[in-house]
């Protein structure tokens, strides 16, 4: 089976890597970003690259999108055009919502499976894949009711094979369920940063200091800000929501902090500290 | 030399296991909590216990206070009042303007050093005390110079030897700058993980979805709330300014999304991935 991978950095690359030993299997690459492209076959994450996407899908016998959402949207509905009746193509979007409604009236829907891997670190690129990377690791199914069963089943079994165990859930659901959880931390990550580097100029101070917390709170401040703008965007309502929210909280204890209210600090400190439970 | 651990939690009792092959030193523990007191003394951590603190001072060559700031601002005066002349005391409280505020103008005040060791996890009590909980990690010694330079020496050399490296500001330089770094990277973990929990009523949810980064970010909201409630009153001026200024950088960011300023939101986001560089 041909697979070709648009998008070869960390998720697109770490997909292929984990299938590799799956001999069944043949790997190949696309990407807008040529660099990336050479350094995914000197890398050895794919076997051939394609110039041309639409010579590449020709080729494929599924297509996955690795790439960030404002450009799933744009080049699935093409892809889907292009389809033969055996071919499909899968997208690992972080946000689902506004891809499913991309497609939503498409002839060839059913060719399309929505997916998202609950996985990552804060590096991008090809350096960054790795074999390991979706092990043990979630990846959301949405909307698999439109989707055809054989081409479901197919895809499925590789994931597992690629480390992945699945969880199935409606577009929307999944976008109200990230923002809380995901797409929020970013968010608050991005910030703490930016506060902390507004008021400390001296870098060495911060790295001094870093070991009290700091690092592992911003971690996620290192992300690809291309993604993360996009991503904010695409799931926006969801997303102002979950600040909204957040911004309530925040003004809750700091009310609280005004008036010396250790008491009801110590009672809200203990509900947040109830994640532990949840985290094990 | 005899060291007394008032406190033999995560800090007091890693401080212990940390020195604990010096031969020269001998280990007494002192706790409120009687349940951690045996603990430690069945965990090894210290080699006796006191029931009675002032009996355990008098044991002392030097002291530790490794107790929340409150206790600390109750306890050092007292136990400045009963040292002799050879002996001092140490704390590690995590704020330090207050603490050295509350012993300022007392006659022994050269017989204290205020130190503060950037180091921790968000586990606690004796059984979450190790040996190499400092190595390579940052003491701070507050406003050294009100501190008797023979016991300095003799502290300094013994903290270098659990593994620490020194630096040293003065006790409001210290508040300030932790209140960025680390208070507030503690009050946004909990924030956050009340927000999510408030949302998500379904742990499965959270756990299925905390691989996309949200752990790392609500890390610290597993911390003791007695220890951070505490804090966050001892360094209140500037913890709350923190907070003002964090408040400030999410409406910006909120303002971007709410109007689509994706090239803003970028630019944003590449600014705050900068601590990439800091933290390598």
């Amino acid at each position: 089976m041909n697979v070709l991978i648009v998008g070869v950095g960390l998720i697109g690359g770490s997909f292929s890597l984990a299938l590799k030993k799956n001999e069944g299997l043949n790997f190949a690459g696309f990407d807008q970003n040529k660099a990336y492209l050479s350094k995914a076959c000197d890398l050895g994450i794919v076997d051939q690259t394609f110039d041309n996407l639409s010579e590449g899908i020709d080729w494929a016998d599924f297509v996955v999108l690795a790439i960030p959402v404002k450009g799933i949207k744009i080049l699935l509905p093409k892809i889907l055009d292009q389809l033969a009746p055996h071919q499909f193509v899968v997208d690992f979007g972080s946000t689902k919502k506004s891809i499913c409604l991309a497609v939503d009236g498409h002839s060839k829907r059913n060719q399309f499976i929505a997916a998202h891997p609950i996985a990552g670190t804060e590096h991008s690129g090809p350096e960054a894949a790795f074999e390991d990377l979706f092990k043990g690791k979630n990846l959301i199914l949405c909307d698999t009711e439109k989707s055809a069963s054989d081409k479901l089943s197919i895809f499925e079994e590789l994931s597992i094979q690629a480390g992945f165990y699945l969880t199935k859930m409606s577009a929307s659901e999944h976008d109200r369920h990230l923002a809380y959880i995901s797409h929020l931390s970013h968010i608050t990550s991005y910030v703490l940063s930016q506060t902390v580097l507004n008021k400390e100029k001296d870098g060495e101070v911060i790295l001094d200091l870093a070991g009290s917390g700091f690092e592992s709170t911003v971690r996620l401040a290192k992300s690809s800000p291309a993604m993360w703008s996009s991503i904010f965007l695409e799931n926006k309502e969801m997303v102002l929501r979950g600040i909204e929210a957040y911004k309530t909280e925040l003004t809750r204890l700091e009310d609280m902090i005004k008036s010396d209210a250790e008491n009801d600090m110590f009672q809200y400190l203990e509900e947040g500290r109830r994640i532990r439970k949840i985290l094990k």
